[in-house]
């Protein structure tokens, strides 16, 4: 299987409390229960401070890379994801698990 | 619980079979049953090409704050960070699961 992190950075002045974070974090966190192929779904906002801390997180859970495949391009990970990039960065890592 | 999650990236010009980073990924990959506090401990090198993409990664499970303080602090987690330090930077994300 195959563990999709990422990890987000809120650009320069962008706090967790904005409305279009807000926005954000509710359509990550309803993607679990709309894209099948999503075994484990998990995200949320950082809760340590550090500086090599970024903002918010998900952990997810695929079967293998076209299910990884399917969940990227699926309308509903993509609108998510659209709404966070007019506010944030991010990278990511797939582990084989 | 608090998910703690770790991207790290290699540095300029290291490469996943540089012995260092042979050394680091071993190193991470006997934690799990070193240090009691780890819940869950998955570690292995990213899959995926993406410009966004990091070079490895970590996803680990414990308890509460005070377990993620024991295993931070943990001699064994602080001298496999200690090798990375020489070759690698690292964001990570801690998220109450």
């Amino acid at each position: 299987m195959i563990r999709h992190l990422v990890l987000f950075k809120l650009n320069e002045g962008v706090t967790k409390d904005d409305e279009r974070a807000l926005a954000g974090a509710k359509a990550f966190a309803e993607l679990g229960s709309l894209i099948p192929e999503l075994r484990e779904w998990e995200c949320a906002w950082n809760t340590t401070e550090r500086d090599i801390a970024y903002d918010y997180a998900i952990n997810s859970l695929v079967e293998d890379r076209e299910a990884l495949q399917a969940y990227l391009t699926h309308p509903a990970h993509q609108a998510a994801a659209g709404l966070w990039r007019e506010f944030a960065t991010w990278v990511i890592a797939d582990i084989e698990v």
